[in-house]
């Protein structure tokens, strides 16, 4: 989507240099920095330290990755270490794991000599295929704004609410639960967006940063502002992402998530949920069960970075000495507090049904 | 409780100034600051700028204001403006009005010559109520915490869940939701405090740093962790405190307090409230409906404080630019969604009748 004018995806190859550039999103949304990654330890630093983040761009920069190391050994003991060194780098989005293979699947077959090149011709591809994935879920969840706008006087905003980012930037370009935002916005529909902080990383800067950047009105409210919203009617709509969802429609998403679909089931405020069909894990059925939750670092939830007043970046620590932080990163949303879930071909129940009637293909070939 | 050994209430009588003294909590948790309070306009301040927060410790600090002000102007028309310019300073906390009306209640029979000595006797004494109150509600609490003890292991934590800080630095001594904590650690009942950060003003840390002060073992979690944790029986109880309770137990209480209601019915924790019977306001029926709800700065939400490496304080900007933020400070729980009450007097429902059994006195008289 648009910085200052100029349309960007998250990540772009570079063709004069052969490389891959991203936008470092550790800088974000104070500073807008891109940079190139061009050994397989800044592939993987890349993914770890979060400059790339959000589950289809986690799985497009490791089809890069995948790129990069069959350039450097296309041997297969060579692709073997790649995955396992890529697939490492976080243990919950399934993306992640679904390019690696897709990779991997397509890969194996050729001749060495033959594999950086369709290696990188499969990274691209499979770029190209999450921008087309999320404009389509887009237009499908534009949909659903649009039902909202038509039953309210004309000019009154749809009041949509949103946790994370899930945002192009998460994405190659639109995201996911941005993306029907954008296209109503585009398409003249008065929105006003509640952007969650989400905590500990605070994504919901870069949502607010996306959505101003595109102009598309919205607060930034702390995570526990959401259901006294809901409770007193401002709330039309819940859009959140997916890191992974379970075959049944359990969905993973950012540490919190649950909390607004409590929320939302108990306001009767619709609660969608937009992912790209990778982001469907059919080997799992009950996600609170299944769903390793990664536990990453106190310090994301200890320390806190901001800009001071002279706009310098700068971490400051939120507890006092001696206190520990926790940080489990994700929680699992069951079905039953799932109104729909918004995918690249159509909206569906959050149900083993519903998902395999949208998915026939999918949800019998992949187990 | 105790500060590096020595035990503190969180305001006092100075005899040798013959003046208030506080802990400023802005400064909490990262030093220790004590202030007097000296006038009228120092002590509105104390309670808008929050050096002092926390329902019962706002009344009771309310009442020194009113001793202040008949010192200064015994008359009935100064009365009435004190009463006025201190009721204005918070809009949600009941215990404010409380002690405020009852101040007036007291002295306005009295003859002006003997309103000065009689009002500060009076703070005096609601000071110390607050005191006892506290202790009695963690006498009563304690008995649920023994009781999921006695179910355990010997030596396996009981662990707790606790949002805000309704601490002994938001009440006189003890504190609410904590005076169970600090009853049960001090029986030897091992505790794990599950603390939440509760943005936008993070008083999770004050409660940290007063669990770490006692030497109750605690951990730091952002306000969205206590669903997951929940979901996967890391939580035992949930006890919280409350700045308003209506007669049929709705609870108002810190923003995102609903959300950990909703999750701790979702996975049968039971949830309690800990209040002193003068945050019950018998004249509300329906919190959601009825109550108040400050919206408090913006700037609360788009900043955040905490300590730089060098241990200096600074304030940090989380936002972009050209992003606003929102700052509802307080939500209702429904009764519905509360296991108990725990009062000085004893546990009772949620519920009309459990309330009007345990304070028949109360429930009939004020109204």
């Amino acid at each position: 989507m648009k910085v200052k004018g100029t349309h960007y995806r998250s990540l772009w190859w570079n063709h004069d240099d052969d490389v891959l550039e991203i936008i470092d999103q550790r800088s974000l949304p104070y500073e807008f920095v891109t940079r190139q990654v061009k050994t397989m330890r800044e592939f993987e630093d890349s993914i770890v330290e979060m400059r790339v983040r959000g589950a289809p761009l986690i799985g497009a920069t490791a089809a890069y990755g995948m790129a990069l190391a069959m350039k450097l050994d296309p041997s297969d003991a060579n692709m073997d270490a790649a995955w396992a060194s890529l697939n490492a780098t976080r243990p919950t989005a399934i993306n992640l794991r679904w390019a690696l293979n897709r990779c991997r699947a397509s890969l194996l077959p050729l001749n060495p000599s033959d594999r950086a090149a369709a290696a990188l011709e499969l990274a691209h591809a499979i770029a190209d295929e999450d921008v087309e994935i999320n404009r389509r879920i887009g237009v499908n969840g534009l949909k659903l704004i649009q039902h909202i706008a038509s039953q309210k006087p004309d000019g009154e905003p749809v009041r949509l609410l949103t946790h994370c980012n899930a945002g192009w930037l998460a994405t190659v370009d639109w995201g996911t639960a941005t993306s029907p935002m954008y296209q109503a916005h585009d398409a003249g529909i008065p929105l006003h967006v509640w952007v969650d902080e989400t905590r500990p990383r605070n994504q919901g800067a870069l949502t607010s940063w996306e959505l101003g950047s595109h102009g598309v009105p919205h607060t930034y409210i702390t995570d526990n502002a959401g259901g006294h919203l809901m409770q007193h009617g401002q709330v039309d709509m819940v859009i959140v992402g997916t890191d992974r969802t379970t075959r049944r429609g359990d969905v993973c998403n950012k540490i919190g998530t649950y909390l607004k679909a409590l929320a939302a089931h108990d306001n009767g405020v619709p609660f969608y949920v937009a992912l790209p069909s990778p982001t469907i894990d059919w080997t799992v059925e009950e996600g609170v069960a299944e769903i390793p939750i990664e536990d990453r670092s106190p310090r994301e939830t200890t320390h806190i970075q901001g800009t001071r007043e002279d706009g310098s970046l700068d971490v400051v620590k939120v507890t006092p000495e001696g206190t520990a932080g926790g940080n489990p990163a994700f929680d699992v949303t069951p079905n039953r507090l799932v109104t729909g879930l918004i995918t690249e071909r159509g909206i569906c129940d959050a149900t083993p049904e519903g998902l395999a009637a949208m998915f026939p293909d999918l949800s019998k070939s992949e187990t």
